[in-house]
């Protein structure tokens, strides 16, 4: 039986599911290949540590460097997370001619360019499946599956941790603090949890996503993002009331281009939205992740499943040695192309952004602060769809104030808030939700 | 540039679609694949008929064969529908070693395993994405991303027609004959709708998807089927009640060897069943497909999106014509494997299959009939969840008595119900819903 020869970097969570799964379903996935996967090298920090699954100690060194060294090495999966060692090693491995596999967005975010054009420069294959949403097959389907269609939108729930908290303060009315300890005491959020809560971790899958579904080139910094720290129990009782339902959402979508350009343009942002309470992407409940694509032939269609863990990212990261294997048995390496070398579409500014908002004002109850505050938003062609106010029984507090907007552009509606932030009537900064139809 | 002939037989709804994403893409394919997709020839029955989508009369045929015999023709694509037309065209282009597209779930559901056979004698491709659930990429996920897997069960919403027709009695509290009626007006519905509303046409979806998924062989005929027009108002409204939606599904289910037995035995089956009102199946509303795949790695995932229509399926199989093209660019015909020749799974007998069950019986309001059935359904080892009984203001008409029963095996149920309606208290036959934790 033909055999092809894997290096593993990287032995944490992922590496252990990788491993299990490969040893689990050997006899499966040698009667679909006719071919063997054999794990030729580990690379790992700590050769002492206990590990959950079984390891050849023959197998392991740790040198980075001796996977893409070792002849009887074809695919080097990389699994170390990072950006800096992650790249030497995947530049190891493609200047030497061998393929990759990775589950490291924020290596394929910050650094993909240079990757993938080694990797066409070399005539070899990077998969990456594990990098986002974990087992859900959102990479291949955007690769393959939609390759006869144009895509115009993405919306995507691609951050476990911060929809897990978001579905407690829903469902149990707590507020944010106590979300997130009970998360992270379940090991749903890191004992550090910032990149998860700031939306930065979802701005990295969402350049890695915009790569593939639009041809984008997108650094996180590029991406509008807000994290979900400033939302209250508040919030939630108020979208509820108009219904809503409130995800932090990734978002791409497709604009015609901007007054004299030739390409698209494209929005990008990471935020808290509103969505309608009664929508697919709404009942995507705790850790679980999903992507909305809207496409000109398919329209909506969505993909959801766990974005994580060890079993599902290493679900996908076999997936991805097995169909490399597959280009190597049949010597049709490139077979599919990788993302686009130039740019397909540029950014649309953030100012130009247009949606939806909710805008709750924390207002003294006092005749005129309504219309003084709608006057500034006409003022602003900022069209209102729906007001709110609670009747106050603790007289002297401010009252909470929601107005929701029809489409506006970002720009108006900041302009419009500095100003009424301003107001003597304002007494604490307006809150802004973004509200998207998805 | 490379160019790959392809020829299209049939050009009703889909084949229209086709050719249009082939046109209106064609920029797009072409700088993805480095190759031009060229229509060679389209066979249709009446050259006469005006189409929505231009077609050149020069490539225009009556003999479906001629598709075959064209030496520039490397796919051949298969839109005619039918079974025994579609087949003679479909071996005749095996025969020839042409690749073979076709959408055509009957035609797999009942001759797929000759179709698969002499695709591997030739050393060809059958690729089939538009058969099932149209543009949603579930063939491919279960052919190659859920490659490193193993299925444990399906859950699907794949007939349109009759999720349509659903939604509106739960949502308007329409009786069906009225919902058909509005979904025939719409065009969800043919003017014969018996293949949709009796369960058949998801029973063959069934039979495709089982065959990928689990390396099951199974005909439309083995699957218990089940249709909706029994269903009334009545029972959604008692769904409600106990925390359900009513939807069709199609369920494939892995279970352990029989008792001396080697394979894996499989439930197969399409029925309307009870589902938790808040999970994602509950809210795949109108005419939209969604399928649940639970599997060891990756736990449950779901694709969603629309089932049928010109574009969705067309650009289904406009993907799977340029994966063959890849595959023909690249020489790896038979990159990824047909489904396996032998049959992985056994059939689990209907009799043996185990699930919660709804029960409404049409009893007299007379003393001592719950205890009688109550004894009855112990008797057959079926454990009661919940019961419900409306108080009846009308003297003399008979009361609905529901009961919700714990899993209990098929056949316990059915001897019991038989004996039930035997009662002298019973007026008409007990209403059997099947109930899926999905």
């Amino acid at each position: 039986m033909r055999e092809v020869g894997i290096g593993i970097a990287g032995f944490g969570t992922v590496g252990g599911g990788v491993l299990s799964i490969l040893q689990r379903h050997a006899g499966d996935i040698e009667a679909r290949l006719g071919a063997r996967i054999v794990v030729r090298r580990i690379a790992l920090r700590d050769p002492e540590k206990e590990r959950p699954v079984g390891v050849d100690r023959g197998l392991v060194t740790t040198r980075l460097e001796d996977l893409a060294a070792d002849p009887g090495i074809a695919v080097v999966v990389e699994l170390i997370g990072g950006v800096d060692q992650a790249f030497d090693l995947v530049r190891g491995a493609l200047e030497r001619g061998k393929h990759v596999v990775t589950a490291n967005k924020a290596l394929l975010a910050t650094r993909g360019e240079e990757i993938f054009r080694l990797a066409r420069e070399k005539g070899v294959d990077v998969y990456y499946e594990g990098a986002v949403c974990g087992g859900v097959p959102v990479i291949r389907t955007l690769r393959e599956a939609l390759a006869s269609d144009r895509i115009t939108a993405l919306h995507g729930i691609v951050n476990g941790t911060t929809n897990f908290i978001l579905t407690a303060m829903a469902e149990k009315g707590e507020p944010i603090e106590q979300a997130l300890a009970e998360a992270q005491r379940l090991g749903y959020a890191e004992a550090d949890p910032t990149l998860d809560v700031s939306g930065g971790d979802a701005a990295q899958k969402l350049c890695v996503l915009a790569q593939l579904a639009f041809g984008a080139r997108l650094r996180p910094r590029d991406v509008l993002t807000e994290g979900i720290m400033g939302l209250s129990p508040e919030d939630f009782r108020w979208g509820r009331e108009f219904g809503y339902a409130l995800k932090l959402l990734a978002v791409a979508r497709r604009c015609g281009p901007a007054s004299g350009g030739a390409q698209d343009q494209l929005e990008a942002r990471v935020h808290p939205a509103f969505i309608p309470a009664g929508s697919l992407l709404a009942g995507v409940r705790g850790a679980m992740n999903a992507v909305v694509i809207d496409s000109e032939a398919l329209g909506p269609s969505m993909l959801y499943g766990q974005g994580a863990g060890a079993m599902p990212t290493g679900s996908a990261v076999v997936s991805d040695i097995i169909d490399l294997t597959r280009n190597i048995l049949s010597g049709s390496p490139g077979r599919v192309p990788l993302p686009p070398a130039e740019p397909r579409v540029t950014l649309r500014p953030h100012d130009e952004v247009r949606c939806g908002y909710y805008l709750r004002f924390s207002v003294k109850d006092e005749p005129g602060v309504l219309a003084r505050i709608a006057s500034r938003l006409a003022q602003g062609r900022i069209s209102i769809a729906a007001v709110q106010q609670h009747e106050q029984n603790d007289q002297g507090k401010p009252v909470p104030l929601v107005i929701v907007t029809h489409e506006a552009r970002e720009a108006d509606l900041h302009g419009a808030i500095a100003d009424i932030d301003g107001l003597p009537a304002t007494v604490a900064p307006t809150r802004l939700i973004r509200i998207e139809s998805v």
